[in-house]
């Protein structure tokens, strides 16, 4: 694998840039906005930036197509094949959208939540490969073990579960962490505060299945404190709130608990 | 504050036993159930394991009740005053059930997630404290001290709104977890790929406010997604994928966001 071209300049295409430069060439940047592409190009030290499909150089050995879900089919309706590896990042989306538009084509995920505001060391991030046939899925898990050390071979349902499982794990834990800040904001106390819990919450993880480190009043049925809780909050907050408990104490009836 | 006697033997007081026997003579470990005296005392080498609220020492500096929530009372009635500093450690219980009871007395609460399997290291832990009166509150302050770095004073109010921003923040997140151990355990995936999310998440807390850092399918409206990973679930984890979806869409309006 010696030339890649990565199409996008989001939260994906812009860890994978990072990660990509340091162990092989990355040729050109795509993005809708000649901007965006220049500015990624620049900090990576990649010559070409451009925000045309057809001004792609030609000879590239893989072509990472890390743009919105909803528009990777169009990148690649745009572009003719040229026999070279193409690949989408997408942990949603099928390997099926390149059929019939590429002979070699795949899918490599990784699973890890990126923002544009942090560059994402990908070393430890999981990557979860797909493609099209065997010696394409070797190319991939090549071009995965140059930026990472875990690249696991994937199916579309494997990979969809671990997206819902991500969302729930990252996206949804985030928001939690939001809910709190606003919890707090009206009081005038930092989040900040929170972040020892926090930390000690995931470091149970390591030891602990998240169902056995599992604490607080929802899972000792304190209803006390729960209704409390509840008169305390409004909007969304209170509905969240009533429903991760009961959810909570499903799946814990009363027993085996005490403080 | 030379000694001090623990009444609880659950996950609280083993964290608090643990940290105080190193700091101050701790004489005497309660519980319902003398075994369970018996066995935290003799972890911390407390010399004295009771099961009976009549045999307490009565000459201790401190008492501190880190019992259920709803059986805080019943302990606080069943003994009658020695003119020692009582205490209470819950964050929802308010000051005034030691009123008319005790003449000193005070609220110490951690924020922190405890469980028996785990003793949490208290140094970092923030500790938040009311008292009966201004002396009091300075025994109480010195006694948190001994234990941790972060003792602040907080009302009533405050703190239960810190305890509720602690549910959101740890509870809530935890279950979070359980429920993407429950989707990937469906499909014979190993819950651990997901903690280097998870750590890169939390991660991002400390340069980003968690509203800043979300990310995912909901903040970018991205319906189709969204509406395939609900088609995936069922039971309360359909329902609380979508209230959260919505929750997150609601507090970000299309517009600034992109993968």
């Amino acid at each position: 694998m010696k030339q890649v071209v990565i199409i996008g300049s989001g939260n994906v295409a812009t860890s994978l840039a990072h990660g990509l430069s340091a162990r092989c060439v990355v040729a050109q940047i795509f993005s809708r906005q000649l901007f965006h592409a220049r500015l990624l190009a620049d900090a990576i030290g990649c010559p070409l930036a451009t925000d045309d499909l057809m001004a792609l150089v030609p000879d590239a050995d893989a072509y990472i197509v890390a743009v919105r879900d909803d528009v990777i089919a169009d990148v690649v309706d745009a572009v003719p094949d040229n026999g070279a590896l193409w690949l989408h990042t997408s942990g949603s989306k099928g390997i099926d959208l390149f059929k019939g538009h590429r002979a070699h084509y795949g899918v490599l995920w990784p699973m890890q939540s990126f923002s544009r505001e942090v560059v994402v060391a990908l070393d430890d991030v999981h990557f979860f490969a797909e493609a099209s046939d065997k010696k394409t899925l070797e190319h991939l898990m090549a071009l995965g073990h140059l930026i990472s050390h875990h690249v696991i071979e994937a199916d579309s349902d494997k990979r969809r579960r671990l997206h819902v499982a991500s969302v729930f794990s990252c996206n949804f834990a985030n928001h939690m962490w939001t809910l709190a800040d606003e919890v707090l904001g009206d009081a005038g106390l930092p989040f900040d505060a929170l972040l020892p819990l926090i930390r000690t919450t995931v470091d149970k993880l390591s030891s602990l299945s998240p169902a056995k480190s599992q604490t607080g009043p929802a899972i000792r049925h304190d209803t006390q404190v729960l209704d409390s809780h509840l008169a305390m909050l409004d909007g969304d907050k209170r509905e969240i709130y009533r429903l991760l408990s009961d959810s909570i104490m499903n799946r814990n009836p009363l027993d085996d608990n005490a403080k």
